[in-house]
């Protein structure tokens, strides 16, 4: 820890602080009353609009490597944001950012900030706050947005018979992450493939705010599918069965040379993936494949929400597609990853 | 710097996390739609309304003494975001909290929360977001409000003939920080009010609404109060010059002990002080000694804008109160804070 007799009344509001804010995060607005300069920004919410807000933090060594490539910190600290915003059907607007820097290091500051205005003009955001301050490397966003009123899709509409949704091909993130950590070998373009999933991932807005028109409930799977796939079962009240014939295996299987086993579990558990997951009723499927194509994003029916049971749901059947006896899968997030849960004997 | 290998993939969302979110985070709303436990919270901007929001970041050992009271670290990392709202005479609503700890340390979670949750309450706020992560202690606070369409006072207001006002008692967060670093002593009582005001700071949030009614410019003095000034006056165009007799030193100078020197550089370059610097017109200062003796708050006439000079304004005259060659004071916030400056030869 640093000395705070010396510290403490250097960082309020340091000349430094005031350039970088300058030169690298005052940006023409376009539909903001108010942007980065006083004491607060001011905007208007349309007419007939909920007010949307979700905030992330990511920790230099925790989320990104410290020698991450700093464009691709700065799109992914919005990008995850997006993905949140995306979940509920809603529009991006506007974001407030938090950067806290070791001595203003201004080499970091300008490729991150080029990853994160990058990001702001792909997904139409403003950005119209900020606060930079002198620290351990740290980065926390606000995003706002808005979503017509009611029209929000919440974790917790699921019903017993909905269809299980999962988006594209959830799973390249954690293997990008463990080829960088020396833990597996992938051929080369699709090590490309799963780096770029890893650092630059696209959240999924335009079908988000699409298929909210019929999702029930929907969620971004950040934590890893299974993970999330609790969120949502526990806030909605329901119970699910997964069929291992809906996930998207072979691609993985293919790309990355993976055993069915492997690519499994690097879909059900792998983390940072940005997919959406969602559960609608069984007569959207022809929509949902119409929308599928019309927007070239894969979408996976992976499962059937079922009643819930009265006990607590903490795992989930997963039915084979070879048939035979059922896995019985965890239902818990990244952290908590293990090799061996998708692969243990069934329980019933 | 910590492993990536080891620590990457362990925390986008730990089981400590999620416990941690739901004891001491998950408070009860009164005016959201929908707040922590989704992707995003939902609110409604009030009709006619602007949205205001701001975003300050809190680090241990720059912002706050690593050994601080937790309870005054949650209330302070709320308490100055109150102030930027004030100071555009806006209602706080709805806050967004992201917090990085060192493993869980539920001891300062509990107390943080406390107080956070206290100024909460004390100003009208819901707490609707947040993302706690593992990481060094940093704390980053968005706040948004609302205010009524086209009401809000930006710094950039201010006219030539108009009189500069500040709020309450400035100066003694600064003393207080002096005491704790041993750099001065004050008699205890005193040192117990400068304490209160460094950890716990008031933020003028009713004053700021009805200022707001004859306020041109207004914004919060936490970079000290010349340094905020030159920010209004910059922001404004406009010049100004000072009147010592004017300065709330006297109460300093009794309570503290302190020389009018000592008394003056505490009030006009002490960072950290959450009070209120606007400029008015003079036809309002009837009115405004009348809000004054209303709400129990002093406020100070401290000086006039003056027309801009064709030069850039780096410093301002200030009279003094026995009469004699005024000082010329540098317009420069608390990390350039000299004890010097105040006492150089005037250049006029």
């Amino acid at each position: 820890l640093q000395n705070p007799a010396q510290t403490l009344p250097e960082v309020s509001s340091s000349v430094g602080e005031f350039a970088l804010i300058a030169r690298y995060f005052t940006q023409p607005t376009s539909h903001t009353d108010l942007g980065v300069g006083d004491d607060a920004a001011l905007m208007s919410v349309s007419a007939g609009h909920q007010l949307v807000a979700s905030v992330d933090a990511l920790i230099s060594g925790r989320h990104f490597f410290p020698d991450a490539e700093p464009w691709g910190v700065g799109w992914k600290s919005l990008a995850v944001s997006v993905s949140d915003l995306a979940a509920m059907g809603a529009r991006p607007r506007w974001a407030l950012l938090s950067l806290s820097l070791p001595d203003n290091d201004e080499a970091f500051v300008a490729g991150f900030s080029a990853g994160f205005m990058a990001c702001a003009r792909t997904f139409g955001i403003d950005l119209v706050g900020g606060d930079t301050t002198c620290g351990p490397l740290t980065v926390s966003i606000t995003l706002l947005g808005e979503v017509l009123k009611g029209k929000a899709v919440l974790r917790s509409g699921a019903l017993p018979g909905d269809d299980i949704w999962v988006s594209g091909q959830p799973g390249r993130a954690v293997l990008g992450l463990h080829a960088l950590q020396g833990r597996r070998e992938l051929p080369p373009p699709f090590l490309a493939d799963c780096l770029g999933a890893l650092h630059r991932p696209q959240p999924r807005l335009t079908l988000g705010q699409r298929v909210s028109e019929w999702a029930h409930a929907m969620l971004d799977i950040s934590d890893g599918l299974l993970g999330d796939l609790g969120h949502l079962l526990s806030a909605s009240g329901v119970c699910a069965e997964l069929s291992e014939a809906g996930l998207p295996l072979q691609a993985l299987m293919d790309a990355g040379e993976l055993s069915s086993a492997q690519a499994r579990e690097a879909v059900l558990y792998g983390g940072d993936d940005y997919e959406l997951l969602f559960a609608a009723s069984p007569q959207h499927r022809a929509a949902l494949e119409a929308l599928s194509k019309e927007t070239g994003i894969a979408l996976h029916c992976i499962g059937q929400c079922l009643p819930r049971p009265l006990t607590a749901v903490t795992d989930i059947v997963l039915h084979r597609k070879e048939g035979g006896a059922p896995l019985r899968c965890p239902l818990r997030g990244y952290d908590h990853f293990s090799p061996s849960v998708v692969n243990q004997a069934p329980k019933r």
